[in-house]
């Protein structure tokens, strides 16, 4: 309720070109299961160093950070965290006591992801993109450990630059033998221009052991259809979504919420 | 509920050096009582002008302004109203689309409250006190034609000023013939160095027709309490707590509370 926000609530928020309503609905829902006196509201600007320096003249405790903001809010903050200083790009603000550190929670959740489905560190992958959220969880993967990756995209300049960056290879498509896909580009998004596209060959598809899809909406992909109709263990890209939220949470409170809790934030958030 | 927030929910505010509970709850509660999409939070800050440059570059939609913050935000705005420009203080900023106006609804209340009470213009009126309260009363009471006013206050230097300026008297205390006391000081205040004493003595108030305390808490002042006693008209500082309040929300929304809404948003404000 509204009607429990007082002079003492601590209030979060995000900066974004076009907000959506998930971090709204995730971490208000969480706040009020877990009894915090936290507010969460999402914002846009024209104004980053504006709305940054507001951010610090009026205490607000976090911020989450979308597109195009990431990299420009890096020099208007006092402090990177590995998770965003590894690939330049920040979706995280914590803000204590004046002092503002960026973190990269999409970056961490990948990272606990690979842990959660006890992906072997020697599995040879293929991730296709070349967009910052190729380099999340490319960089994720290499930081820790997955060193048998190769960068999978249409435009050459920009995945070689992107496995340049990170010692690993680059090329058409998957190579024999790969074992995890991976999709960072955002086909099979709903609503873009290519909801209904597969980002690698049915072929590949069949080859392989485990999709992981960072397509959150819808969280069935014509991707994810794929790889389960053809018995292939599968990651979705709300289980990103969520578990970055989860780590924004904890990131803001302090607090780890209980499985239980996270679940039904997750629910409410992703409804339709 | 923060449930009921989503990416449209309009953000309004207050700065003040100790925020209080009051305008929260009462704007929260007007907000949902009226279905507006719209959420309240207090705010204080080290860093005015970093404070307004976030309520622009958030697209912030309003902010009360509280001590010690009512002059400093002047040369931080677009643009000030007669309320405000009239006495050189702002309690209210009114955000549309980037342009910033500033309001001062204590003036507007008081205008309000002598209209409600039917106060003739004619009345002598003495006023104690000589801060921004004091200034704010005094100003609307000359502004709309009540001209035989005196300003009452200890420090001769003050009152002088603030009498000089609107072209009234001063004096020791109030003079014969006064029909309406005003008290503009904290005398009375609850949790203040003089919650027992009265700004008036009693015979001036036994004098008197109309006693108008400013001192909102207690609702009922040690002033208030003997004026009843001695059977005169009163008017509380509760009532200019709630219109300058309502004045807000006018202007916040665009839209007119009924009367029932907000007396019930000022029951749930003033509550201990």
């Amino acid at each position: 309720m509204t009607a429990r926000i007082n002079r003492n609530t601590r209030l979060c928020m995000s900066l974004s070109a076009r907000p959506g309503n998930f971090g709204t609905r995730f971490q208000n829902h969480l706040f009020e299961a877990l009894g915090l006196d936290y507010v969460y509201k999402a914002f846009t600007t024209t104004d980053i160093e504006g709305a940054v320096r507001g951010i610090r003249a009026l205490g607000i405790r976090g911020c989450a950070v979308s597109m195009p903001f990431k990299e420009a809010v890096i020099p208007l903050i006092d402090e990177l965290d590995p998770s965003a200083a590894s690939i330049g790009a920040v979706n995280t603000i914590v803000n204590t006591d004046g002092h503002l550190k960026g973190y990269n929670t999409d970056y961490l959740a990948v990272v606990q992801l690979m842990q959660r489905h006890a992906v072997p560190t020697e599995t040879r992958w293929a991730l296709t993109g070349a967009g910052g959220m190729a380099k999340a969880v490319a960089s994720a993967l290499v930081d820790y450990g997955y060193a048998n990756g190769t960068i999978v995209a249409r435009n050459v300049g920009k995945r070689r630059d992107l496995a340049d960056k990170l010692g690993i290879a680059h090329a058409d498509e998957a190579r024999e033998g790969t074992q995890m896909l991976v999709n960072a580009t955002p086909i099979g998004m709903a609503g873009g221009t290519e909801a209904d596209a597969l980002p690698f060959p049915l072929q590949s598809i069949a080859a392989s052991e485990i999709v992981f899809d960072v397509v959150a909406i819808p969280p069935e992909t014509p991707l994810i259809r794929a790889a389960r109709d053809l018995g292939k263990r599968v990651i979705t890209g709300d289980a990103v979504l969520v578990l970055q939220g989860r780590e924004q949470f904890v990131l803001y409170t302090g607090v780890q919420p209980g499985e239980v809790e996270v679940d039904a934030a997750a629910r409410v958030a992703l409804a339709p």
